[in-house]
């Protein structure tokens, strides 16, 4: 189905221009917002220690008011990270200004940033544009919202489900933004999750925990951890269907929440910075769950194996050897590695394979890395892309 | 001073060109011999748990002999790397060749290999030049093992000292290749020490070991540990001189061997694959030592901080959110970060710098990045090089 972040009931969004991207008239200030009272929120964020102000100010907003929060505002352009004191009071007033807006108390209101490290953020520029967010939101077409959260970004990334629980139809929208970082010094992978089923706080939590550990969490780009990663989800309960825990109607909604993320993830991986091909990295066989993300983590990490794949080249030694530092147990002689369906290595000797055919399963724009240790029966998914020149073009470029 | 492996008194050198390496007549078959009975040997090597063939043998050849060793095979061209019980065989059988021809046990003799992963090595390649080594080890000149032991490094790394043990001469000799891997599916990082100081088996261990530990550990091109990484060190006493545990000589001893091996691991650094620049980095001020290490470590392995050298950014966000992922405990609000002597960020904050004199400062060839934590006293220093187009050629091209 077509849609956008405020397609399930109860939902409105709208995005302006704000003058904080460089670019004049870019869309870079957005407004989600919840009509519902008692709308719960969950979110999960950078491990980074050096978090930005409005990751800080979002964790502070939903711990004071245990998981509820009525709006989300987000600016690109500037990522108002390493920003100091300065930083935090900018996230602050933004979000009381919102609130104010909204006729809601502060903490009810989140707020997520993205762009460029260690410029001060002018909220004079985010306030004196409240009325117009205000009158786009009943009139605007929230589709601008998934256009005004990128960066670098080459495509917008949007997935809306219609779910069922129990034969009740709800619905799911999320919205991300990818970890490119084209413009120096920019930062961030933002997505927000939006559902009209009624899930309680705690639940929320937990099958966002759950549904992030298998989707965002399992792609990479260049192994740089941002400082404002951030994923927010609400849930208002408009549907008038309830997801509880211990429940069918939590497998349910899981199952929405699961192909929901692993589909806007998926797309973050394939628009990396200079990308060109979606590498899905599978591991099989492993001893235990973590020596599986062990192994698919240090495969996708691996500047050898990635410029590999962007060379279209069989080079499954890259592969075998990346396992073999990941830090997993397994016998190195019992590993077979596949692209696709064929066999570049068994019980870790060479197939000897046709080049040209394994090129051809290389070219591809979707592929897959399969990689079986023979050691145990534990599995795991990953995702990222080929490393390319216009990664260094990008990343090298000086800033104007 | 001038000089070459076999420097130190009491050892002999030789390469020749076996037909390993794809290029005709290229070097590629080298032997390092102590005329010395009873010559002291130490070994670290690579933690891959696909560790080579070679590093398997050398590993138990150190073992069964208690630390003693008469000679180092290497050949370049072929890592004999996933190639199973074959692979192991062949390095046997190298070892016992050349054990044959110099009259030794077998396990006097250390192997070492680098190259193509996953190739079977010939090992009557080998075999048939030893009487050619043999005769070249008297009258050859034995700087051409720099030469032989190259695969994609751009120019040989070696490094002769005079040091003073209580005022009596010893020489300490180092030779080493990068972890360039130009051509795909090459590996390895190698390096070969020899002395002619007098040092028991276990103390020239805990030496190596220690001195391995703040230089080759402290190098990273780009984060990929290769599974043939070796560095091997040789001490014959042919000076009369002796090193002692708990002994002034001790530590005479160990500030040639820290400059040697810091020297060795620069110059790889230096030569990293598409490297233009040598960035050493500084980290100070931290809470402990492992948590100065992690920071090194990260801002070493991060393409967007390598990237931005290469371009000459003063990207100083992507480096305090490198040090922010790290895993080291700090405050970002504390943290100083400069380009050699030039700040660009203080207690966290942008230090509103001219951008012309901070490119000025990147531009060198050699820079140093210096961050401190401000959370304690600890500090360490790390070495790798910035990340350029010539990388993503090198390792994109396919295999011909």
């Amino acid at each position: 189905m077509d849609g956008h972040i405020a397609t399930p009931a109860g939902f409105r969004a709208a995005a302006v221009a704000a003058g904080i991207k460089k670019a004049k008239g870019a869309l870079d200030l957005s407004l989600i917002v919840s009509d519902v009272e008692g709308t719960s929120a969950a979110g999960t964020f950078t491990t980074n220690r050096a978090a930005a102000a409005p990751v800080l100010v979002s964790k502070h907003h939903l711990a004071l008011n245990r998981g509820q929060a009525r709006a989300i505002i987000v600016n690109a352009g500037n990522a108002n990270a390493a920003t100091g004191r300065a930083g935090l009071e900018a996230a602050e007033r933004t979000a009381t200004a919102v609130a104010k807006l909204l006729r809601v108390p502060n903490e009810q209101v989140l707020v997520a940033s993205t762009g460029v490290i260690g410029v001060p953020l002018r909220v004079d520029l985010i306030t004196r544009k409240l009325p117009a967010l205000d009158a786009a939101l009943s009139s605007g077409d929230p589709a601008s919202v998934t256009q005004a959260i990128m960066t670098t970004d080459t495509f917008p990334k949007c997935c809306v489900l219609r779910s069922q629980v129990a034969g009740e139809k709800v619905h799911l929208a999320g919205i991300a933004k990818g970890a490119g970082m084209i413009h120096p010094r920019m930062a961030t992978m933002l997505s927000f999750i939006t559902t009209d089923a009624a899930i309680k706080p705690r639940l929320l939590e937990t099958m966002l925990n759950e549904a992030v550990e298998g989707s965002f969490n399992r792609i990479s780009v260049d192994g740089d951890t941002s400082t404002n990663d951030t994923v927010l989800m609400l849930a208002n309960g408009a549907s008038g269907v309830r997801v509880k825990p211990g429940d069918q109607s939590r497998q349910w909604f899981m199952e929405g929440l699961v192909q929901l993320t692993e589909s806007l993830a998926k797309m973050v991986a394939q628009d990396g910075e200079g990308a060109k091909k979606l590498v899905t990295i599978e591991v099989t066989g492993a001893r235990t769950p973590l020596d599986a993300e062990r192994v698919a983590r240090a495969i996708a990490n691996s500047p050898l194996v990635k410029t590999a794949i962007a060379g279209s080249d069989p080079n499954w030694g890259r592969i075998l050897c990346a396992a073999g530092y990941s830090g997993a147990r397994f016998d190195p002689n019992r590993v077979d590695i596949r692209v696709n369906d064929f066999y570049l290595c068994r019980q870790g000797l060479d197939t000897a394979f046709d080049e040209a055919e394994a090129r051809r399963e290389l070219d591809r724009k979707e592929l897959t890395l399969r990689i079986d240790l023979h050691a145990g029966s534990a599995s795991t998914r990953f995702w990222t892309c080929d490393l390319t020149h216009d990664y260094i073009t990008i990343n090298a470029s000086y800033r104007t």
